[in-house]
Formats: C-alpha cells, sequence, structure tokens
C-alpha cells in the first residue's frame, strides 16, 4: 500500500474551559497492526465537557487537548498485518485505543478493566506502545491511527452520523445488559431508570435482547415517548404506590442517573439474584443498608463502556436491527455552542454529532486565515 | 408403617428475655410426605438468642418460641410419599421447613428468596400448609415433623454433632461460593472476611471448592489458625500498606463481619468482576461510592442461607471431605449459660450443641418434678 497521509487537524482546548481552536500536526507512524481512518462524523460526549474544563481529576488534565470518542470514518490505508479492515471500509473508534492485551481481562476483551489500565482514546499516555508516543489525540479530529484491534468494523448499511453514540452511551447500556444475561431465562425483566441518551438507549438494546422493559422515571410526561421506545411499563419513581406495586418485579436495573440520588430508593424494585448497575459518574456516596440486600441476594454495581469484542457486537446488532441514536448534526464550528448548550440544564435528548469531514477544513481556515 | 409417636418435648423462652423452661406438647398429624425425626443434637445460633430475646422485629416475635435451626437426628417414620429417607436414617433441618414451592425460586431450589416467603424452621406462620397449624417449634425438641423437601439426607460418616453448623454457618457461607462460582476459572482467588463461626468455615469451604483463600482479619495474632485452616494468605485489614498491598486481588470477598462497618474499606481488594458478598445481619448503612464501583464492575451484595439442594450438597462435601465445625456440645440444662456466654463478648469460635436426645429428659425433669 502507499505511504498514507499522515496529516490531521484537530479541534482542541488549548487550557481548562478556552474556547476551542484548531490545530495542525502529523500522526504517528503507522505500524502493521494500525489502520489510518479519515474522520467523518465525531459525537460530543459529556465526557468531552469535563474533559475540556479539566473536572475529572482537576489540575491533571492534559492540555491542550483534542477530545472526542465517538468517532466513525473511512479506512484509508492499512498495515500488513491487518486483518478485519480493508481501504474504504466504514470503522469507528470508542472510548479506547490500547490496552495490555496480556492480562485476564484483555483476554476476556474486558479491555476497560485492564490490569494494567486501557489507554482512552484522548488525553492518556500511551503507555502500551500501540498509541503514539504523545498523549493520545481523540475524534476531534481529521484523521487518526489506530491500532486494528481498538478499531470497529462499520457495516455499510449503517448510516455513519448513528455510530459516534453507539461506541459510548450505546456500549456503556449494552455490556452490562450482556455481562447480566439480559434476555436468558431468569433475566428478562430489565428496569431503566432515567430517559436520556443512556437510558433511551437501554430501552430499545434491552428490547431488542428480548427482555421486557419497564422504563422508571421521575417525568410522568415521558411516559409515551418511552412506551415507543419500547418500554412496557412505565414507573413514576416520585410516585409511592407506583414503586410499591413495583417491588420485586426486576431481574436487572440500569440505573443512568448522573445526578446525587439515592440509589436504595430504587433497589426494593430487584427481584432475589437482581442487579442495579450505576452508570453514571456521581461523585456523591450513597447510604447502603446491607439487609435488603441479603434479603433477596440482590447486589448493587457500577459498569464502565464495554470491551472491543462486546462493542463489535453491539454495532453489528444496531445495524441489522436499525436501532439509531437521536442525534443532532452541526457543524465543527458550533463546538463552543454546543458544549455551553450541554453545560446548561440541556432538555434536548439529541446527541450532538460533529460533522468533520464536512466542516474541519473550513473552520480551521476561520482560524487561520 | 406404624403409627409414629407424636409427642415432644421443647425447651422454650415464654416471653422475651425469660430464662428457658421445659414444655410437653403433640406435633400435627404427619401426612404422606413428611418425616417424624427424633432429635439428636441442635445447634446455639446468634440468631436464636435475638429470636428469643424478640430483637428482630421487637414486638412482632411469636412467644412462647422453641428456637433451633441447627438440627440432627434420626428419622422414625416416613410417610408414603417419602423416597429420599427411610427409617433410621440420619437426617438433617436447617433454617427452613416450607416455602411456596411453585415460584421461580422454589423451582431453583432457592427456597430461601421464595417469592412467598419461606417458612422459617421456627417462630413462623405455617403459611404453605406443609409446616402444621401454629407458628413454627424449632429443634430444642425431642421431636419434630419436617416435609420431606426440608430435609437434608446425612451420611452416616458424618458424627452428627457436627451436622446443626453445617446447616447454618455452613450454608451461609457455602451458597454464595456457590452462586457466585468459587473454583471456576475466573473466581479462583477469594477472600474472607473475620475469622469467627462464619469465617472459619468459609475458609475451608473455599479451600474445598479449589480456591485460593485470603484470610481478612484485625486480629494479626490469628494469622496461624486461619492459614491452618486454608488461608494461603492473610491480611491485616488494619494495616494500611497490607490493603494497599491487597488491591484488587480478590475475585469474590465473602464479609462475615455482624458489626456496624464501611464496606468501602474492604471493596477496593476487589478485581474487577468481582462480589463483596455482605453475609452478616449488620443493621447500620454503609457510605457507598459509586465510582470504584463502576472501574471495576464490582459488585456489593448480601446473601442468606442457602436452598435445600445446596445444603444437600454441602451436607454431602463436608461429609465427603470431612469438614467439621468447632463445637462444643452441652446439655440442655446448660441453655441459658450459653446464651449468656453469646450475649457477652464471646471469644469462644466454638458453636454450642444440645445434646437434645442425651438430656432433654432430665432437663424436662428437672422443670416438672
Amino acid at each position: 500500500m502507499p505511504t498514507p497521509d499522515l496529516s490531521a487537524k484537530g479541534i482542541q482546548a488549548a487550557t481548562p474551559c478556552a474556547k476551542f481552536d484548531t490545530v495542525a500536526y502529523d500522526l504517528h507512524e503507522p505500524g502493521p497492526d494500525d489502520v489510518v481512518i479519515a474522520v467523518k462524523y465525531c459525537g460530543v460526549c459529556h465526557s468531552d465537557v469535563h474533559a475540556a474544563r479539566d473536572e475529572v481529576a482537576p489540575g491533571h488534565g492534559k492540555f491542550p487537548v483534542i477530545p472526542g470518542h465517538e468517532i466513525a470514518g473511512v479506512v484509508e490505508w492499512v498495515g500488513a498485518n491487518v486483518t478485519k479492515l480493508s481501504a474504504g471500509d466504514h470503522a469507528g473508534v470508542g472510548c479506547m485505543v490500547d490496552s495490555c492485551l496480556g492480562c485476564e481481562y484483555c483476554d476476556l476483551s474486558e479491555e476497560q478493566y485492564c490490569d494494567k489500565a486501557c489507554t482512552w482514546t484522548y488525553g492518556s499516555d500511551p503507555v502500551h506502545g500501540r498509541a503514539g508516543k504523545v498523549a493520545t489525540r481523540g475524534g476531534y479530529s481529521s484523521r487518526m491511527v489506530v491500532n486494528e484491534h481498538f478499531v470497529v468494523k462499520v457495516p455499510k448499511e449503517l448510516p455513519m452520523e448513528f455510530v459516534g453514540p453507539i461506541l459510548c452511551a450505546g456500549i456503556t447500556t449494552y455490556d452490562p445488559l450482556v455481562h447480566f444475561k439480559a434476555g436468558s431465562a431468569h433475566v428478562k425483566r430489565v428496569g431503566i431508570i432515567g430517559g436520556g441518551g443512556l437510558g433511551m438507549f437501554g430501552i430499545k438494546l434491552a428490547k431488542a435482547l428480548g427482555c421486557e422493559v419497564t422504563a422508571i422515571t421521575t417525568s410522568p410526561s415521558k411516559a409515551a415517548a418511552l412506551k415507543a421506545l419500547g418500554a412496557t411499563r412505565v414507573v413514576v419513581s416520585t410516585d409511592e404506590q407506583q414503586m410499591k406495586d413495583a417491588a420485586r418485579s426486576q431481574d436487572l436495573i440500569l440505573n443512568t442517573i448522573a445526578v446525587a440520588h439515592e440509589v436504595m430508593h430504587y433497589h426494593p424494585l430487584l427481584r432475589p439474584n437482581g442487579n442495579i448497575v450505576q452508570l453514571g459518574l456521581v461523585p456523591q456516596a450513597h447510604s447502603v443498608v446491607q439487609l435488603p440486600l441479603l434479603g433477596r441476594r440482590a447486589g448493587i454495581t457500577g459498569s464502565c463502556v464495554g470491551g472491543m469484542a462486546a462493542t463489535q457486537s453491539l454495532v453489528d446488532l444496531c445495524a441489522r436491527e436499525k436501532i439509531y441514536p437521536e442525534v443532532e448534526v452541526v457543524p465543527c464550528s458550533q463546538v463552543d455552542k454546543v458544549y455551553d448548550e450541554l453545560l446548561g440544564k440541556a432538555t434536548n435528548p439529541k446527541r450532538f454529532v460533529l460533522d468533520i469531514a464536512g466542516t474541519m477544513d473550513q473552520f480551521y481556515a476561520e482560524h487561520h486565515p
């Protein structure tokens, strides 16, 4: 294969909370196991906002940072050892771009729990050797070099603008559904708390896995919409009687609440052997009394994105079943406005997706006249 | 078969905290699925003390109460439909004597989580129809009628005085080990917190299941004893460095602590996909932050005794592998003294076992001269 073009343009936050600017740079030289991807779309995740504001571990974020881990693009070049992708294929890159690939969890394709810590797609030191030599740069970028293992092949029938959120909100709900065997004989009844991006995906995916889905929400007004997504029952969590009626009814609950809350308010909905899976980055503590856990062997756990095998299986499922997130494609020039909107009380349940291929050059030109 | 003798003598607490006295009564008429058991030994569980003092749900305990759910005896009579037991067999009765036998959990032989609530061996209303017509009477009693389903067959090579604690402390640790697949490929490293009756059993059973066992204790002085039971490693939980060195090392942890504690002190010892199983009846709340759960998909759960199939399998295992609890057989006349000892700061790790067959008549005679 001819030498690949390694020039890239990216959208970066130079310092915490700075407005975005653009930068041109060269990607690291790809090796035989790497692919070069021309990025077409990149979704804007709430985590990007936290990272760009250095809110994850304040004072420890790496700047400048080029965020983005909901990446869809077209393969431009593949190394000699690459087998699962060819030039012209549609490809996706999610939250990780490297891990040790030698530990128990990497062997299970649960790279996100790698014993030596996975390398996140942006702002991470490339300690395992497959992600270049400088802190990783994400998908707000025209081009990327990624090791084949961390790239998913995207079926061409799946519209590219939908791919990014599948790799983040999608896998965050899909992975615990699969891990806890949703849809199997004793895990048929699945509750999804919250009706935002994660919750909507969770409902659709649990339904696709053959579950009987209960949407649990604070908003009675959302009931019809949640049913339209696939919920057969809606429980309003502020309604004491409804919560009482739903006691001991769910084999598995995904809790997408991303603000302070009391998990034990929802725990009584679990059946014996059930689990409530916390998915939100909530820093506040819950008060947990253990007797209700004993009486039903019912657990509280957490889950973080998902491994590469599960991600590929999810992308294939979404393509096959036409499970699409709600997205709004915006030009790169809107990135600051999108962040402002996400920082406010976002009522828009749609995921913003940057049109990288269509608008990056123009955005770059505006910054570099 | 000839008509069985249904006369029984029992040791009862007439009112909360009263000293024990003795009583003679007739058992309910056995049906074709029942067995009559001449009780030989009954262990004294800490739960008996709570029940006799009406501390479980104060004001709601049933009195008089005849406690005891660690029961070993000899089958005297079997009903026409009974298949697994014959007269002369050794038999055990644990914490349950009935459940609906029609729900999902009874079908799984997890009768302790019965959708309609199981009937406990003493002080429980016999709502399912297989445990007589009055509140159930436990094993501090010379004779019992029990439905075959809730009786385990005890191999004759297992000394009878050891049977009772196996049916309570034993199954409480064995059931979660089996449920969470201890000994399987990804659940090899098992931690046991606490070195009392439950903890000692847990260490022996985890070892018997092929696990690499870590004993976690506050007492460095117990290290040699815990290793003698089968632990290959001892972690002193008050030693910050030892706890740090043990981080992310355990696939499963059984926590036998039965007083107020912070579960998140131990949670960092879990590997990804691990669970910490709370076994103690601790009423105080834990403060649980969910981010550490997310980062390792690591859960907190609880567990309560075990079902009949697991109990039979445990009794068979203990007989085969000669896994015995530490017991001290005492005459029935010592029962008040035993309770006093259990109410104090018990340092005796041995389980007290009442010699029912050998001493009940004399104890009764002392009360009814």
